[in-house]
């Protein structure tokens, strides 16, 4: 049983989904590790790390349309917009979704079912720079 | 140290929640791990992996009748409807939702609140065959 | 590689965010593993854990505004409210958001970015003792 530590730097374009699944499978074929679990984690409050379909553009798009409707810029309510009017509704919408999965290990791939991808999900609307932090953990 | 891995299928019998904390449990008891997490991972988008309250089955006809409300069928916007109207709300609910939930286990048992039972929340209308997988991993 | 058993208790005052990023950390701090994962999980269906912002006040009470609006007490709809107005919508509250953390450990120091906290979401309106139980693994 081992630990291996690694990470990935994303870069994002604005606001959208932008698939990592390939590069968390890199970052898997590097180290010895051949049965067990990774951790995908994010280490920013402003985007999300989601599975989600990666088959069909379409459904990513009504991902993000749903996403900017329930948590719109510019409400009315919101206090906290120092960094602009995605600041806030960046904060909602990570909280909404998730700071990391954690996805199975089998004979050294990722157990992922046939349409899953793993993906950043940008909240912002400028491009970021954002940094990844994988923990495998197995034998 | 160990790693373990277990296969469930759960079949649904459409929207809903069905609860797997025995199954999970069961798996758990073939193994020799007595202490570490166990990951349920599910391997389809477009249904959950959720813990929820597992004594009132009200308390699940109502968080049903949310999702139904917060992420509707025939949303105007929506574009990726290939396999109908339930199939954009679907992995939106996922999203909203989790792919995964990982459990501590200690003596041998995961360490759930009294009221807290493992589900998987199917968001399809028709009934199906769902895959999970298990990663349990300890000493 | 070991597995490190731990709990936590934190006493609410009611609905809000109340961090915990450095009761986690003096409970990795007691322990041997220097690196491998921490999962941060709580024994309740009514209120979450959340990585979120932990630097300005109002981004939180956005946040919680935020949740009093998406699944408003005294709902039309909600049966399940044996406990008060605020029972249905605290488990909502909760599948929205998430049971546990699971959170990268390397050198003995949770891998958190820069503006990450942990932090308890208590969905109920009274104070109420929540049970948190950690699981360490790692080397």
């Amino acid at each position: 049983m081992h630990v291996y530590h690694d990470q990935l730097e994303v870069r994002s374009r604005g606001k959208g989904l932008y698939e990592i699944t390939d590069d968390v499978q890199s970052k898997i074929d590097k180290c010895s590790i051949r049965n067990g679990t990774v951790t995908v984690f994010v280490q920013h409050t402003s985007c999300s790390i989601v599975i989600m379909e990666n088959a069909d553009p379409t459904a990513r798009r009504d991902l993000e349309e749903f996403f900017e409707r329930l948590v719109p810029e510019r409400t009315s309510y919101f206090t906290h917009d120092a960094e602009g009017s995605d600041d806030m509704p960046s904060h909602i919408r990570m909280v909404l979704t998730r700071t990391s999965e954690t996805v199975p290990i089998a004979d050294g791939k990722m157990q992922l079912g046939t349409w899953q991808g793993i993906f950043l999900f940008e909240h912002r609307g400028a491009p970021h720079r954002r940094k990844l932090f994988l923990a495998i953990i197995g034998e």
